[in-house]
């Protein structure tokens, strides 16, 4: 378990890692370092008390037990395969990155032996981007998924939960990298895909004067950090893809469905769909 | 324009029509008369004093100097073609229909002289069926859509403009039918189509637990009304698998571009999406 006194260090203080130091301030963590390239964040969370040292040089590092690093992912990789001798022995090391296969095998083949990655998904992710967007208030009620491997403690998974349940979150899953990745490729970025395909394709501008809540609902996450989750598309690449086609056949069922006028069995597929979405109404907890 | 005596018959009291019901009685309208199959539904709306008569007789239709159909589609039509006669000559009829050319040219073929068929869309629909779900409150802050043809006379028109400001419809807009079933079939039919294609593909019910408010807030119109929707995409059938064509390409094209690590295209489509979609977040009014 962690203490309130445990040295924490928070690599990347953009909406999410400053909220992490926000949200494990406010939970009585009371040695915070942060390390980010941006003076402005540093004096920011220095400035509120989130950080109790602040530094541009990953040299910081070494004073950590635990380290989260809250990169994107190709810049998490970057930087660890650097900088990761500065981590000693004893330390744990966490992210909070939308995938999780290719992080995990990339992390751990440069991590000094003695330190463990235990990967984490904190699924309260916004579009906005930097740390004046941070606002720990976001985690509470939101999922937080650990993801560890074979190589991973009890303990530190015990750990971990026992973080993310102080940091506010209210469900806490444990699953496997390729659950995970399997999972996130339905509920996330195949829905990212869709809004961006509604969105970028024909310009309908000029419709929005007749749009209501429902097509904004639906569209909402058409406003997508291109930078982010261009990669995480790309490092999920094999999941994406199948998800990809699963949809266009079902959508192509439902087309000929349609051109053929099987009124009936549109009206079955329908009642799937309301019957199905019914269970996605509210959250389930274990 | 209508006065407050005007004798307005509704017919079909379901979630829309007793909607209807509840909005005109609260606006001042005191003639107004109900018409359903269903006598709960009538001693409903006399309960409340939103109707001043009720029957489960079409005969009470000849009382209505407007007639407000709402109706599913194949009612709609069977109806008027089966009772038209008992409409008379100088009385305004509309309908709530979510499809516009086929009711208007299935309506106008029936009608007798001397009545005029003013179409309209009030975009307050809810998947919840009957009259207890009624809430003319959602009406507030809601579209309304008049969809005239060359036939309707300007002075009707400027009528049901100022009826629909007196229910509550924050925006309110005149098109042609043609252009109308084009944009339901982008706004409304296609992102249903989507919502219910995620739903009724593969089974994914184990996955919700996972789920967070983007997923549920582009998934909620899966929950779909399937007797009613399935007649709405037949009735717009040339228009929506033009719509479900230019989608499919869409996806086909994102598939192709993280098939072939195109990155910077990817970002690209993602940037022009997150550009349009900024378009439509607030109602655009006139």
């Amino acid at each position: 378990m962690f203490s309130y006194e445990t040295p924490i260090v928070i690599v990347g203080l953009g909406v999410l890692g400053m909220s992490y130091a926000q949200s494990l301030h406010q939970a009585g963590y009371t040695h915070i370092y942060g390390i980010d390239i941006d003076q402005q964040a540093l004096a920011h969370g220095l400035s509120l008390g989130y950080l109790q040292e602040g530094s541009t040089s990953p040299n910081l590092m070494a004073k950590g037990k635990l380290v989260i690093f809250a990169l994107y992912p190709h810049t998490l990789i970057d930087f660890v395969t650097q900088h990761a001798h500065l981590l000693q022995a004893g330390t744990m090391v966490t992210d909070v990155t939308g995938v999780k296969r290719a992080i995990i095998d990339q992390v751990n083949a440069v991590l000094p032996t003695g330190v463990e990655f235990l990967a984490c998904h904190p699924m309260a992710g916004r579009e906005s981007r930097g740390y004046a967007y941070a606002d720990a208030s976001r985690f509470q009620g939101a999922n937080f998924l650990i993801v560890p491997t074979a190589q991973n403690k009890e303990s530190s998974i015990a750990a971990m939960h026992s973080l993310a349940t102080q940091m506010g979150f209210a469900h806490i899953e444990v699953l496997d990298p390729q659950a995970h990745d399997e999972m996130i490729g339905y509920v996330s970025q195949l829905t990212h895909l869709i809004a961006v395909a509604l969105m970028s394709g024909k310009d309908r501008s000029h419709l929005a004067r007749y749009t209501g809540d429902s097509f904004r609902d639906l569209t909402r996450i058409a406003n997508i950090n291109e930078d982010l989750w261009a990669e995480l598309f790309q490092l999920n690449k094999d999941v994406l893809l199948r998800e990809v086609d699963d949809f266009l056949s079902q959508v192509q069922y439902l087309k000929t469905l349609l051109a053929e006028d099987q009124v009936e069995q549109m009206k079955e597929e329908m009642r799937i769909a309301t019957a199905r979405r019914k269970g996605f109404d509210k959250q389930v907890t274990r």
